[in-house]
């Protein structure tokens, strides 16, 4: 019989985001009066609708497949030309970062590249991992077998954990011990925070000095308010040799549902062999594309290219711009009945201190309970993250504002 | 510093697609005005529009996100119920199969879920593919480490080729020994062969044996002509607890560019941990999406659905129709010049034995220089098929036509 990978038989419950829906569906089932009325804020889904650049650009894309004079089948295995050329020009070469076009790889989303990004890294990398954290950073790591079992807490032997904590600003030093892969987000999911300069100036200092690999997921960077704030990893001096940058258009257009990301790998960024050989890992991800895969959908690349046209470009302005008053709305509105909160700044993500003595889930319940937001417990992002709740800005604005008057009632 | 994954520097040359690729760049360089005549029957990609009613459906699809009250952002990780359903219905439960809504997984695509596969699926099966096969079968068993090293003739070491020759009609018997997973497709990519009833039959019957698991490709079966050929593994009793089915929508729709797909996993489907413990597989497999994945974009996934509707269906069998007339006007040419001719009769591929004492890359070289046409070597496919060359009939039929013409000058 064929053996199964024992490795997903460590992963703990349910993954977290089906978890909520669980819960909100047996709460909704249960009171179908208070289920009118209730308002999400759990999962970071996005709920204005497409740019109008993207949708014209899809519907046109739509129509050319449509005609025989137009049409297209299989597309470049790591993104067309189009769009590889685009992202390289706007995001990175127009702000002095040397970036090529075949050194942008185009995905169906960052969730997905997480996944992707360890079938060309070894078994043995040390892993160090934030905390709290993205739960798919830790996921995959399991399931790819670079962990041991389960602890009590939830967390997982083998794994490094960096504690973020109020403390240290939800923005972790590097570790005094060696690891061989960093997975960092900033601004940060969940917490909302942001490093400066000189953080990830020390991070790349560490990843030199150990030869380490940061996988750097910049999915909220057009949410930076401070013009002082990175928007990559590519900004400072070093990185191109020590990080791959993750992307997506899922929290810029709104693409969710229409799914489309890319990574950022230099051509001069090397890993070893178990014999201590230094190869560059462009080729090995280049050819995870070609084998692997056949891009992404046409029409969904000329979405994502539009993003990047001078309207598009303001019409994804007007959406973060929209999130991001929402941010403001519930961050006065929690800090008034005296929550302490984090993020919501430079991010879409406000990180809230439960009231004293209760825990994440306990907080979840009493939201859904007595005020019928869904919120998510903080400690599904990991054991530090326990005693915290995080508070989604993506929402229509008659939402945020109603749920910061209901929080005045809790 | 980190380590990567040694297996890909197993892997030889390029993957064939790219290597025909840099062969026809480097002809049409040399040659511009040669190059002006070429005709591509290499690669299978579709040459022939969308269907109107897959069109029709993504673009209204992308209206409704463009729409605040019809937006949608992440949908169900493992694809919309009415995707699932739709295809549930029509293909398995219409035909008196019975495959539940959520035994259906849809993807970006065939090539796709050939790797997803292999993240449930335990390091030490003992693996048999045919020869000759789709590349991507073996190429990532090799870049998941379930093979030892490659040998001169491109074989690696640790599978079992299952050899498809003149001789068995390019359809395998079980072999006499054991292994855990064996890759089926049919009909068959590249020699365009079909297996009877009675061969899956035999297979089934090796699965149940030898608690085995299939893997089987139907990406084609839509092109079956004769009534008697199975268009589903599901066909043969005792399949749902021995098989996965993977399916595509690449060639039926012309879905290449636009990325969809869907594998058929059974709950009654058992493997086994190092223990010996026997679990189903399903949970993995949905654990896999809900955690890896955001599923594929939902004006793609409507544009699947739309091939099911009695408008889509007329279309896609027309396309099919259209392809296969091809397939008779190059088959008959390739027979008409005494070319030794397999396939082509329930699958899009034609199945040609070289000219006495050539190889099938110097059959490649001489098609491609002097009548301009090309096609794809056999040994790309295996060691077993050496001394063979597939043509494509994904053309338009003046391109058919010409090559049928050309042929006869050869």
């Amino acid at each position: 019989m064929a053996y199964l990978n024992e490795n997903y038989l460590k992963l703990q419950a349910g993954y977290l985001f089906p978890e909520i829906a669980r819960r909100v569906r047996e709460f909704c089932d249960a009171n179908p009066e208070a289920a009118k009325k209730l308002i999400r804020c759990g999962i970071g889904d996005v709920t204005e609708p497409l740019p109008r650049a993207a949708v014209e650009a899809m519907r046109r894309a739509v129509e050319e497949l449509g005609r025989r004079e137009t049409f297209r089948g299989y597309g470049p295995e790591q993104g067309y030309e189009f769009l590889r050329s685009t992202i390289a020009q706007h995001d990175y070469r127009d702000r002095k970062i040397d970036i090529e076009d075949d050194e942008i790889f185009v995905s169906d989303g960052s969730k997905c590249d997480c996944g992707y990004i360890l079938d060309i890294l070894g078994a043995h990398n040390k892993v160090a991992i934030t905390d709290p954290v993205y739960p798919v950073y830790v996921d995959t790591n399991v399931m790819a077998g670079h962990t041991g079992p389960a602890r009590k807490d939830g967390s997982y032997e083998g794994i490094m954990y960096l504690p973020c904590t109020a403390e240290n600003n939800f923005v972790p030093e590097p570790p005094k011990e060696h690891v061989d892969l960093v997975y960092l987000c900033f601004p940060n999911n969940p917490t909302g925070a942001v490093a400066t300069r000189e953080q990830l100036a020390r991070w790349i200092e560490y990843a030199r000095e150990h030869e380490a690999l940061l996988l750097f997921d910049a999915a909220y960077e057009a949410y930076i308010s401070q013009p002082e704030i990175p928007h990559s990893i590519f900004e400072i001096p070093g990185a191109l040799e020590s990080a791959i940058e993750l992307r997506s258009f899922s929290k810029t257009g709104g693409f969710t549902g229409v799914r489309c990301g890319f990574t950022v790998m230099s051509k001069k960024l090397l890993a070893r062999t178990e014999s201590g050989k230094k190869l560059p890992l462009h080729p090995l991800w280049h050819r995870r594309w070609s084998t692997k895969a056949n891009s992404v959908s046409y029409p969904v690349q000329r979405g994502a290219e539009a993003l990047y046209l001078p309207d598009g470009r303001k019409q994804v302005r007007a959406l973060i711009d929209h999130y991001m008053g929402n941010a403001k709305i519930l961050r006065d509105a929690c800090a008034k009945i005296a929550l302490k909160v984090y993020g919501g700044v430079n991010a879409p993500y406000i990180w809230v201190r439960a009231r004293e003595g209760l825990t994440s889930w306990q907080m979840f319940d009493q939201m859904l309970g007595e005020i019928n937001v869904v919120i998510t417990p903080g400690s599904g992002f990991g054991a530090r993250g326990e005693g915290y709740f995080r508070i989604s800005a993506f929402n229509r604005r008659e939402n945020a504002e109603e749920v910061a008057q209901r929080l005045q009632k809790l």
